[in-house]
């Protein structure tokens, strides 16, 4: 059961709109077991909308359309698919009488244009649209479901919701098809090749034989890579089992590296383990200048374990806020292990937390020293019983850096409290 | 000229990517002049790939594609591009020494997988990616232009500007088409309605006549509305005078809420002032956790201007870290306007800046109490001369409420240093 995405609309092909309907309906599908094969987009054009339509119809057993039920001269969808099914024309009382009902209730006399929206093909099946006047229409010809609905987001997926999936569901219910799960893996700080290689042999991980197959994508981005295992099998039993069996290998290789196995953030691991071993945290930033907190302060009831922190731009504020010794900075510089660990020290001390946690660094696109290249940062990580700093590179784009340092001193974290001899 | 775009990948058709790409491409071409005809995203399938390459050979002028560009053995775009174009696939010096460097500047040695990424079809001019290991690929064939670039966001739009661009303009110079000109105009913490009725008669703005026509849009995204002004005329003089015209008339009439008309952020339009009138600014968060700082110093050269920050959640930090009187916090409460106040003039006065910044607030989802519903923030103001705090309600979503909190209180200092008498 193979199923095709088509978006109608130009606001979509100018980039006015992102097409988030796309992704939405995408995801849903899959996890019912009709992946999309194809999303496309394309004019609110006839000729362009007919050429689609016969396509799609030729290669796959689902269609799902959006867009184009507006009440307005552009909007040609409904009508193109009344002549794409040699379909009667006809005026729905039932539909008719929703739209009035929608404009008496607001109060507001119906323009004559919202008539048009009752106006479908006779051979399509009318799904109720409770949140807004175009209704869905769906149409099952030659073993084939075809549905069209409005591409206002919420309409589309409570139309999708109550009688498009319903409807699916239903009918391919007695087919055999594949069960299809999915599980993400997510690292940070360790590139893609690198990964790759810790993974070993591919061949063990993806795999095919008589009725199941197990697929594995990187996706990387700014150096964090997203392992996603994929699993198709005959039944949900065995589905569950290749998962279990695939995400359990990959985390033998490269667990120490797994920050999520959940959809978890780095900032949201972190909380949840600071708020498991009962610990509080403060930090003080330079390069970072205040990300690291704003991300810690991302996740609701943080104020249990983020005390203050203070950001410290200036080398005169990491001495006066943080007790940063000035012989350390006239010796090694702002930008050193030692700065960065008597960072961590001071605020840990003054903000009297369990852990104190730094960044300092020169997060670009100025201010490189010779041996000290943009995109270098100190990670500086003190508790009770260790100090230390991590030095890492990344690369030569401002924010991107700030956004990487800023994870990577919560991984720092992370790897500290959960990897025995991390340090 | 028309244009197709080509996302290549599995993520995007399961809907665990949303296409941003596709929408970035969209805009930009048809602001060039190359409206896209059709998006299409298809799986990492080399006889899927093969079938949409000869299908948008045929019908489209450019051809834009995204996507499986990556070291893995999942990443089958260029080896699918030299099939198509029955190219030879060699490995490219150039590109393998740029992979290395990257790789050395880290200090980390390279996996052999990422030789791979070197290997390009002879018949491809490569584009160079200063910001990841794939380049970008060329091929001018048949008078059409096909470019295939990687599809992380940043790589693509930096392949897009530099090479990809560049090379269509270039080429298609010479044909007459209408010149299209585009104006974003910025605003922030005024209403899409109160903005139009600010504006007036809305069909002074929007018109059409022999050869030309101007558009307006407005898009609004949690608390700030950005408004878009596209002029389509047949020369590039006019095109500009119209453009100019529109939005003069524009900033006539909401020009004090207009925060930008080059693209540029808040925190960027805030920064240039303090560096133009010479001051110096501190900030002292609450609720917004440091994203306030974090805004400040996401613009290069911000370390001239910004000096130090304190994010204090607990009250014993506002009290010992900021001098918040222990009176105001018993009698007003940590959010109220006195503790607004006496947070910006605390951190005005220990940091020795002009300009002291603060904000504190309730960011949600818990934390509500009488009188003071989810979403409340103040924005505590203070210079030399004046001290003042500002009351705003927004959302219920705690990222969103940080994020317009943070803006709030830049748009807050841009008001009191631009428009007179604001207080």
């Amino acid at each position: 059961m193979k199923s095709v995405i088509i978006s109608i609309g130009d606001e979509v092909l100018i980039g006015q709109v992102v097409n988030t309907n796309a992704a939405w309906l995408g995801k849903e599908l899959v996890a019912m077991g009709f992946p999309a094969g194809r999303i496309v987009t394309i004019p609110d054009n006839e000729k362009e909308i007919l050429k689609e339509f016969r396509s799609a119809y030729k290669n796959y057993d689902i269609i799902a359309v959006t867009g184009g039920l507006g009440p307005t001269h552009d909007d040609i969808t409904v009508k193109t698919v009344a002549k794409f099914f040699k379909s009667k024309y006809v005026l729905n009382e039932k539909v008719l009488k929703h739209v009035k009902n929608i404009f008496a209730r607001r109060k507001i006399q119906m323009p004559a244009a919202n008539i048009g929206q009752a106006l479908v093909p006779d051979i399509a099946k009318v799904l109720e649209n409770k949140t807004g006047t175009a209704p869905g229409l769906l149409i099952d010809k030659a073993g084939k479901v075809f549905c069209v609905m409005p591409g206002v987001p919420y309409e589309m997926k409570y139309i999708s919701r109550t009688g498009f999936f319903p409807y699916l569901q239903k009918k391919f219910s007695s087919k055999k098809r594949n069960v299809i799960k999915q599980q993400t893996l997510h690292t940070i700080g360790i590139g893609e090749s690198m990964l790759a290689e810790k993974l070993g042999d591919i061949n063990k991980i993806v795999r095919k034989g008589n009725g199941y197959e197990v697929k594995l994508a990187f996706l990387p981005s700014n150096y964090e890579v997203r392992l996603r295992v994929t699993v198709s099998a005959v039944s949900e039993f065995i589905a569950d089992k290749l998962l279990k069996e695939t995400t359990g290998l990959i985390k033998t290789k490269a667990g120490n590296f797994i920050y999520s196995d959940s959809e978890s953030s780095i900032e949201k691991t972190v909380g949840s383990l600071l708020k498991k071993k009962k610990l509080t945290i403060s930090c003080a930033e330079s390069c970072t200048g205040g990300l690291l907190t704003s991300k810690l302060t991302d996740i609701s009831g943080s104020s249990g374990y983020v005390m203050d922190a203070i950001v410290g731009y200036a080398n005169e504020a990491k001495q006066r806020l943080l007790g940063v010794k000035k012989e350390t900075l006239k010796k090694y510089g702002a930008v050193s292990e030692l700065t960065a660990i008597e960072m961590a020290e001071g605020i840990r001390k003054r903000s009297k937390t369990d852990i104190g946690l730094s960044t300092t660094g020169i997060a670009g696109p100025t201010g490189a020293r010779p041996g000290k290249p943009v995109g270098l940062v100190w990670i500086g990580y003190s508790d009770k019983k260790i100090s230390f700093a991590k030095k890492y590179i990344f690369t030569k784009d401002r924010l991107r850096n700030k956004d990487i340092m800023a994870k990577m001193a919560l991984e720092v974290v992370r790897r500290q409290l959960t990897i025995d001899n991390y340090q």
